[in-house]
């Protein structure tokens, strides 16, 4: 996608690095960070320089290539441990899991495993930016005239390697001219909403407002919403999808008042050893994401605030469940399905 | 309540003077603030150094009282655009009404009217310390042995007189030896939750932990909550409740659950001439509560940052509508009744 009229994707790799734009200083400053190992590539999922399904999914995949081109790397205890030590950064991350194994296996029989992971790495990020596309193309159907749009955290094309999920549909219908509006949660604790979703929204033109987290339901008894889209962490064989934590309430929200609500991912986000979601290991993260918050100074800098009485503690599930019978559909490249262990099956054959 | 060993109301009148706790400081800062006229007053409503509906509603009528005892006050116009400014400043605060229309009614048929307003405006004070310490106690008899409690916001003591609606009965439960644990949703974008619940809580010593606008949901799923009491801005006549933006969706989300679902509020609050909760008219605050953040830096200083997307807008509703059939009961100083016309209307007797 553009970025002052610069295409950008928002992972990639150059020789045996990966070059990512850093999510953490986003919205406020942009910058082009470089890992030069699997290692420092481990540390910016974990830091959430580099954060969102597919993102960390096609980062994941360069992480494990990175092993196999490091010096160590003809010791399989080395590629082990290296490819233990990518999963355990972010455990919730199906396409994490998916990366890291396509690589494995793919380079492990290869007679020149560096260049063949390299290689699979870069297939596996560019079928996350096909499939991104294609969800879009697909997604945009759903979309009619002016329809306003709720969408929760950040899965546009910073969340993947290019498109996104909940946001391509959104971006097919402006270039359609369906002059579609958004309204963004927040999505605290870390804002992925109002400081990434607007920020992608801000740059690609399109009209959008920040909500807090808590005005979704105002909204949707006020009549204000039409549609709901997320992305997806997890989907369960059975549908039940893991996305970041507030979902589950918007989605039974959106029951209570009747709005489709629709969840958009690749079929790589598809876990079929997972049969529920309630198989699916949530990730906790550090209180401070909640007790304090980031943000610019009024003199430009980056600064973190405490915004809680202190000596508070505070509990922070990064995402949760929303059974599939809440989910109105799944858009994904193969097509929009039913959220159910049929629909899923076919679509995955 | 007790702050540092030290006796407090939230707020208070000495001779002209109306004095605060300010609410903006806390809970980095503990600062008595005073004003000196009903401007003033006013001006510490509308920018939330004093906020809650009890307290808002003690200050408001403090304030009419100070109109009554300015200089001015022999000018009929003086006092009725002084009860206008006072009530224009929190337009959906039910006892901010009440409390301007009890001093104005019973100072203006009075030989002494600025002795009379202030004399009424201490009794509405003394009255809404009295009715909290009451719905502590009724419903304080909803808390079982270690209960976990969500709330909403902050509707402690500092959001009244004295005591609290939605904590009296925690307070209550707390000095019973039952043990209550309290989940607090951080309440952004003010975060009242995060900032003065936990502070009350802190200082009661109540185990508590801060949770995110976005992790009720999650919690209710994993079976983590009893019971849900909130406070309330305005009860229409058909049990329909403003209260907090956010409050709504935890309606919603509990009576997925089937988790008990409590509005504790004084009858002060109850607007029989607002048939249902369509009537209420809802407060919009600046975006700019929304797009930034107060805070405290690492140097101790009070800050604002940026936590959004430059150049993108919000929208920042104070308030949403409950409707009555979500609510389980709700707890006043009169006892605990069904969120209905029928038992509203009885208990207003």
């Amino acid at each position: 996608m553009l970025v002052n009229n610069q295409e950008y994707r928002t992972v990639w790799m150059e020789e045996n690095k990966v070059l990512m734009i850093d999510q953490n200083l986003l919205p406020f400053q942009f910058r082009i960070i470089t890992s030069r190992n699997h290692r420092e590539t481990c540390e910016a999922i974990k830091n959430m320089s580099i954060r969102g399904a597919g993102a960390i999914g096609a980062a994941a995949g360069y992480a494990m290539a990175q092993a196999f081109l490091e010096k160590k790397s003809r010791d399989p205890n080395y590629l082990q441990t290296a490819r233990k030590r990518i999963e355990s950064t972010r455990p919730t991350a199906r396409n994490l899991f998916y990366a890291t194994e396509k690589v494995f296996t793919a380079a492990s029989i290869s007679k020149n495993p560096g260049l063949r992971a390299k290689e699979i790495a870069q297939q596996l990020a560019d079928e996350d930016a096909s499939s991104s596309r294609m969800i879009g193309k697909l997604g945009s159907k759903l979309i009619k005239k002016s329809m306003r749009i709720l969408t929760h955290c950040n899965a546009g094309w910073l969340a993947f390697v290019d498109y996104g999920t909940a946001l391509s549909p959104i971006y097919f219908a402006h270039s359609q001219a369906k002059n579609p509006f958004v309204y963004v949660d927040a999505t605290g604790p870390r804002r992925q909403g109002a400081r990434l979703t607007a920020w992608e929204l801000n740059q690609a033109g399109i009209k959008h407002l920040i909500i807090p987290d808590n005005a979704g339901a105002f909204l949707m008894a006020d009549n204000k919403i039409d549609l709901i889209i997320t992305g997806a962490d997890r989907i369960a064989a059975n549908g039940d999808t893991a996305n970041k934590i507030g979902t589950l309430e918007k989605a039974i929200t959106a029951q209570y008042y009747g709005i489709p609500f629709y969840i958009a991912a690749p079929c790589s986000t598809i876990d079929s050893n997972c049969p529920t979601g309630e198989d699916i290991k949530i990730e906790f993260r550090s209180p401070d994401e909640e007790l304090y918050r980031d943000g610019q100074t009024s003199e430009g800098s980056i600064a973190r605030i405490l915004v809680s009485s202190p000596g508070s503690k505070a509990v922070n599930p990064a995402f949760d469940v929303t059974p599939s019978n809440l989910i109105t559909g799944i858009i994904t490249e193969k097509g929009i399905i039913k959220a159910c262990s049929e629909e899923i099956t076919r679509i995955l054959v």
